[in-house]
């Protein structure tokens, strides 16, 4: 399709109000390795389905929302599919979305924004080129937006970082003497675990190594491990003791570095796309401080702690124009919400 | 009505259900001054209308919910009225409940918890002497739950203390270099000008008063002052600048101590209620450290300001077992909920 976008004004406003559908469905998603993105089908009589791109290994939104669409028996001869990214002409797990729509005999297509990804664009080209009616650069900029920091890793050539936060209201994460189990409350910790659960890999410092002992691992709320385990990463160089959980995990990849920026490069050749951020306090404020914290979940517990130790520890921030801002997000999880006692906040990294 | 309650198996499940919808009905009011109270009217047939008190000056529940069913054409000759407090039984602003009651024609009263208040005491009591049908005792637990802080604050003969903290996601009120303004939205400056409008006193320290000269007024999104005031109040030894607004304002009561507890001592003598304390850090740390806060406002803006200045500063907690414990509160408004960018947290404090 190359650059080439659709004037504005071509696009009929129950094309706009479908599109505007495809991009509410995406943030159903999960932020990670993928982009998230949703799709839409637009009937003659004004009727509009949606469908979205649930995570690795799952359909495509375009072939969830056909799915749907087959599902409710609506005729696709005369509808159009509009979808938040460009279809894919790529075999990656789930066959190329190019055929999908093809085959499901959909006359008409309006993507929002051009898929970034060289292995996978084109799609626009190839179905124009069969036939089809494509349109695209409907609410470009919202589908560029919902992705920013995504096409900010992929450029970078570094995984998606997701960073986990866990203070009290005054953002401590442990008292004066370093007590800290546990703060959060059961329900906080299990959703933190279904995050672990959903990324490649899990990086803590070698400080929290050492004081906590931790296993790393995606337990549900049985103590079970989840289906899918994350890789254990430690960041630092002072050795692990020999009988600690992650010395003993044959898993656990230790960078012997102290510069963020050359581990995400080391995690991202060893095939890591999304990785998980959980402590401590210096090495979260390491990754802010390096620009490459995509996503923030931050648990808060109500509780004060006064003088304990800070969650996020040594932000070089002299005056307020420096500081590092924030974007409540709606992908997922509502932007806030409450977890038992506790309050979950879900953040995007402005860019 | 003195002590004696009904046997909690003499309720049905109705009134149980009417007396539940008269408590989330109570939370629709303000804290303050004044406790939650949330009515209900039970007809024959089921239906359940409720009504609440909104703050001084305005309709007790009983009379809220009463104006409710007269509106309906509800027939209240066969009704219960549920109350999650006892009906007051003296001339107050608004009348004594007992008598709109009776003039209602209502036979049957339920009320969750006796009014600790001996000037309004005595309701049940009166109705039960008119030839009514009254029971108590029904969800006690949870009115008093409701009114915890207020129950305390009464009983210490101090104001209902609010705090308000305006902060960082990571706890900071100003930039290492004392930047603040303004680390929150209009949007929550906004709220912040509509809890000042109903209090009777806002507090702030002799820092906060020298390093922002604030007017401490109540003032809309156009920025003209709202109808009630409140009073100003400084609390510390050191001068204020003759040409300061609030040396200016004839209204400002300085109390020259630093002690938290003669402050609020002083301030009850005066006829304050309802006191809202807005910093510094110090004062805050104060308050907490005196258990003398009831109700607290959390402003949190989307951002990281590192090595900034606590916004509660001074709390002596050494380990995790001394943390000053919250509660989210769904009164007046959801305890977790967004202003613009910024998240507003609302708590009460644990008692």
């Amino acid at each position: 399709m190359g650059a080439q976008l659709t004037d504005p004004a071509e696009f009929t406003e129950l094309e706009s109000a479908a599109m505007t559908a495809a991009l509410n469905a995406a943030r159903e998603g999960f932020r990670g390795a993928n982009p998230l993105v949703g799709a839409a089908i637009l009937t003659d009589d004004g009727t509009i389905v949606t469908g979205h791109h649930g995570g690795a290994g799952t359909p495509h939104a375009e072939v969830d929302v056909i799915t749907t669409a087959h599902d409710l028996g609506i005729d696709l001869s005369t509808a159009t599919l509009l979808v938040t990214l460009e279809p894919c002409s790529h075999q990656g797990r789930t066959g190329p979305c190019t055929e999908a729509i093809r085959a499901a005999g959909i006359p008409s297509v309006i993507f929002a924004s051009p898929d970034p990804n060289p292995l996978a664009s084109g799609g626009g080209e190839i179905l124009a080129e069969a036939g089809l009616t494509v349109r695209s650069g409907l609410h470009l900029e919202d589908s560029r937006a919902l992705n920013a920091r995504w096409l900010r890793a992929m450029n970078d050539a570094r995984p998606f970082v997701t960073v986990k936060i866990a203070q009290s209201l005054d953002g401590a994460v442990a008292a004066a003497d370093g007590t800290s189990q546990w703060i959060t409350s059961q329900e906080s910790r299990s959703h933190a675990h279904e995050i672990r659960s959903r990324v490649d890999a899990i990086l803590v410092g070698t400080g929290t190594a050492l004081s906590d002992d931790p296993r790393l691992n995606a337990r549900g709320s049985d103590g079970m491990e989840l289906e899918h385990q994350p890789r254990p990463v430690v960041l630092g160089t002072t050795e692990l003791p020999a009988e600690s959980f992650l010395a003993l995990n044959p898993d656990t990849l230790q960078l012997r570095t102290h510069d963020v920026g050359e581990a995400v490069d080391r995690l991202y050749t060893e095939g890591v796309r999304h990785l998980l951020v959980e402590g401590g306090p210096r090495i979260l404020a390491a990754f802010f401080t390096a620009g490459i914290v995509d996503e923030v979940f931050c648990y808060q517990a109500p509780l004060l702690l006064g003088q304990g130790r800070d969650s996020v520890d040594g932000l070089d921030i002299g005056t307020l124009t420096d500081a590092l801002h924030l974007s409540l997000d709606d992908t997922e999880v509502p932007a806030v919400s409450r977890l038992g006692p506790d309050v979950l906040l879900h953040f995007v990294t402005a860019t």
